[in-house]
C-alpha cells in the first residue's frame, strides 16, 4: 500500500527520519553518561516505546496511570510517572503493575507535597509494593515542583521516613526552555539551583541517586548541567514546527506529518482541507501564534490561518501552484504530541511505500 | 457509586439538565415546522443519538464516515454526511453502509463542488446504491458552500444528470453567528439570500424539498428564515461557556462540566489541575480569548490562564477561597464538542449519583 490510498487525514510517520532520531538522542546520552528515560507522551505506543529501550532507554516516563497501563506491556524496568499522581484509585492501579510484573518493573513517581508522598506511602503499603519517589522542584517553569530549599528537604525527610517509598532522588522539567537563544545561560542557571539544592539534601545525609531533567528543546545542551544524570525527552522521536522555531532540530528531522485532503476550493483564494483542530489541536506555533496551524509542505507561501473541529482553512491566495478538490496535501504539524493524541493509528513509510502501522494506543488516556 | 469516586479528570453530565434541553429544542423545531437532524459532532455517542431521536428527529448528522458507521448501528432513516466528502474509500465506506442497512438508512451528503459529485455518482453506481445531495451555499461563515447563485444553479443542474444521485435540496451553515447581538438582522440576510437562490433553482424547473441549517448559536431565532425548514444543531445536548457568551443558553443549560483533582499547589497563589489540553482542548473563549480555558465553577475569581497537555494553571489569587492537594474542582468547559472528542467515556448522574456512563464511541473518527 502506498501514501496516496489511505483514507485522510491520516499521520504518516516516515521511518528512516525516525530511526535516526532515537539513534541521535541514543548516542548522545551514552556519550555524555545520561540515563536516558524518554517520555512516551508524543508517541503513546508500545511499539514506539520498544524501539527505544532496544536503543538503550532506561525505563519509559509517563504522565497518567491509564498510559502507565498501556506500556506495561513491555514489562520495563522502569516506569516514571513523571506527574504528582493524586487520588487513591489510580495509586491503585500503579500497585496492581508492580504486582502484576511480579518484580520486573519498578514505579517511580515525581511528587511536590505532603499529601502525595502519605497518599502513595497508604497505596504501597495496603499493596505491598514499594514505590520509588522523585521530589520535584521548580526550575523556572512555575508549574509543579517545590519553590524553595526548605520545602524541598522537608519533603525529601517525609519520603525517607515513610515506609513502602524510596527516595530516588530530584526531577525538575525545564519547560521554560522553548528557544535556544539564552539556552547556556539558561542551563547555568539551572546547574546552580541543582547545586545549592543538593548541597542541602546532601548535608542533611542523604544519597541522591538520579537527577532527572531533561526535554526536547533543551536537550543538545543537557551536558552543560554537571550534576543532571538523566533526560526525559519526548517530542525528539518525530519533531515537529515548535522544535525547529526553538533551534533543537533541523526540517528535515521532522520525521511525522498529517496527509490531508482539499475538499472544497468554493471560496476563491482558500483551501479548505479535511483536517481541522480535531486532528491537528488548536495549539500555536511557540512564540509566532499568526504563524498558523502548521505548516503546507507544498508550498510554503500558504497560511494555515484558521480551524474548526474538521475543516482547515488554508489561504493559497500568495501560493505559486494552485490546488484542486481532490488534491493531498502535508502538513508540517506545530505541535506532534496533542496531534497524535487525536489519532486512533500512526503509518510508517519507507520511501513512500506503507511498511508498518500501529495503534497509538494510549491516546486519550486522561486518567 | 457518586461523583466522588471517579478518577479525575472525567466528564460529568447532569441528566436532569441534559434531557431539558434534549425536550426544549425538539419542541422548539416541533412548534416551528422544522425538521430536527441534529449533528451528533457534540455528544459523538449513539446512546445520545438514540435519545435524540426518540423525541422526533428525522435522522443524525455527521461530518465523517467513521462517525456514519458509529452512528448506523441505530440504523436511522436519516444519515446526513453535512461534508463535502471526498476519497474513494470514504465513499465505498458510506455506500456499505446503505447495503448493510437494507434500506433502512438513507445517506444524504452536502457538495459544494463538481468533482464530489461526480465521484459520489461513481461510488452510487458501483456499489448501485442511490445518495441524497444536498448542495452548499454559502451564507457568510465563507468556509465551504458555493458563493454565486450561477455555481450553485451549475451544480444542482449536475446533480440532477448524474445517475445514482437524489437532489435532496440546499445546505448552508450558519456559523458566522457566534453571538446574539445584530442576530435578527444576520437571520434577515440569511433569508434574502436563500430566496434569491431558491428563485433561481426553482425557475429553472427543480424542486427543492430540503433547506436545511441551523446551529446552536442561532437556534431560537432559525423561525425567522421563512424559507428554512430543517436545522442541524449539535452542542445544544450539553451547551458550554461559548453558548452562554453568545447568549444562546444560560449557565443552568450547561449539562455538562470536567471534574479535576488539584494535583499541586507549589507555587503561590496558584493550583495546578490534572487535565490540561489534552483534556479541554487548547480552544479559547469566543469573543474573550483572555477570559481562560474553562470556568472554575467553584470561584469565579479563579482564572484558568494557562495549559501543558496534563496541567491545568489556574491562578487562584484572586479567590475568596482557598484550594488544597487532592481537592476536586469542576470546570465549565470553553467548548464541549472538542472536550468530548477527547474522553473516551462520559458518565451521567442524577442529583450526585451515577446513573448511566457511555462511550464517546465516535471520538476521533477522522477519516
Amino acid at each position: 500500500m502506498d501514501i496516496h490510498s489511505l483514507d485522510t487525514p491520516f499521520l504518516a510517520v516516515d521511518l528512516d527520519i525516525f530511526e535516526r532520531n532515537l539513534q541521535v538522542m541514543a548516542d548522545y546520552c551514552r556519550q555524555h553518561q545520561l540515563r536516558l528515560r524518554p517520555h512516551a507522551k508524543t508517541h503513546k505506543s508500545p511499539w514506539v516505546a520498544s524501539q527505544q529501550l532496544r536503543r538503550g532507554a532506561a525505563g519509559i516516563t509517563v504522565a497518567k496511570p491509564g498510559e502507565a497501563e498501556v506500556m506495561s506491556v513491555l514489562q520495563p524496568a522502569e516506569l516514571l510517572v513523571a506527574y504528582p499522581t493524586i487520588g487513591e484509585g489510580k495509586l491503585r492501579r500503579l500497585a496492581r503493575i508492580v504486582q502484576a510484573s511480579e518484580g520486573r518493573t519498578r514505579i517511580t513517581i515525581s511528587i511536590d507535597s505532603n499529601f502525595a508522598a502519605q497518599a502513595i506511602a497508604m497505596a504501597a503499603q495496603a499493596a505491598n509494593v514499594r514505590f520509588g519517589i522523585l521530589v520535584e522542584l521548580d526550575a523556572g517553569l512555575h508549574r509543579v515542583g517545590l519553590t524553595t530549599t526548605e520545602e524541598l528537604l522537608a519533603l525529601v525527610r517525609i519520603v525517607h521516613a515513610l515506609p513502602g517509598l524510596e527516595f530516588d532522588g530530584l526531577a525538575f522539567y525545564p519547560g521554560h526552555i522553548k528557544n535556544n537563544a539564552g539556552i547556556e545561560a539558561a542551563h547555568a542557571d539551572i546547574a546552580r539551583l541543582l547545586e545549592r539544592n543538593l548541597q542541602a539534601v546532601r548535608k542533611a545525609g542523604f544519597a541522591v541517586p538520579i537527577v532527572s531533567g531533561g526535554s526536547t528543546p533543551s536537550w543538545k545542551w543537557a551536558h552543560l548541567i554537571p550534576e543532571l544524570n538523566e533526560v526525559r525527552p519526548g517530542t525528539y522521536v518525530y519533531n515537529d514546527r515548535n522544535t525547529i522555531m526553538g533551534g533543537a532540530c533541523r526540517m528535515e528531522d521532522c520525521a511525522a506529518v498529517v496527509v490531508a485532503t482539499v475538499v472544497s476550493t468554493a471560496v476563491p483564494g482558500q483551501i479548505i482541507i479535511d483536517g481541522g483542530s480535531k486532528t491537528f489541536s488548536s495549539d500555536r506555533l511557540n512564540g509566532a501564534p499568526d504563524a498558523g496551524f502548521g505548516l503546507l509542505l507544498e508550498d510554503h507561501a500558504a497560511l494555515f490561518h484558521k480551524m474548526n473541529e474538521e475543516h482547515g482553512y488554508i489561504d493559497v491566495s500568495q501560493c505559486q501552484r494552485s490546488f484542486k478538490v481532490g488534491d493531498r496535501v502535508r502538513i508540517l504539524m506545530n505541535h506532534v504530541c496533542v496531534a497524535m493524541n487525536l489519532q486512533e493509528r500512526a503509518y510508517g513509510f519507507r520511501q513512500g511505500q506503507l511498511e508498518r502501522e500501529w495503534e497509538i494506543a494510549a491516546r486519550g488516556k486522561l486518567q
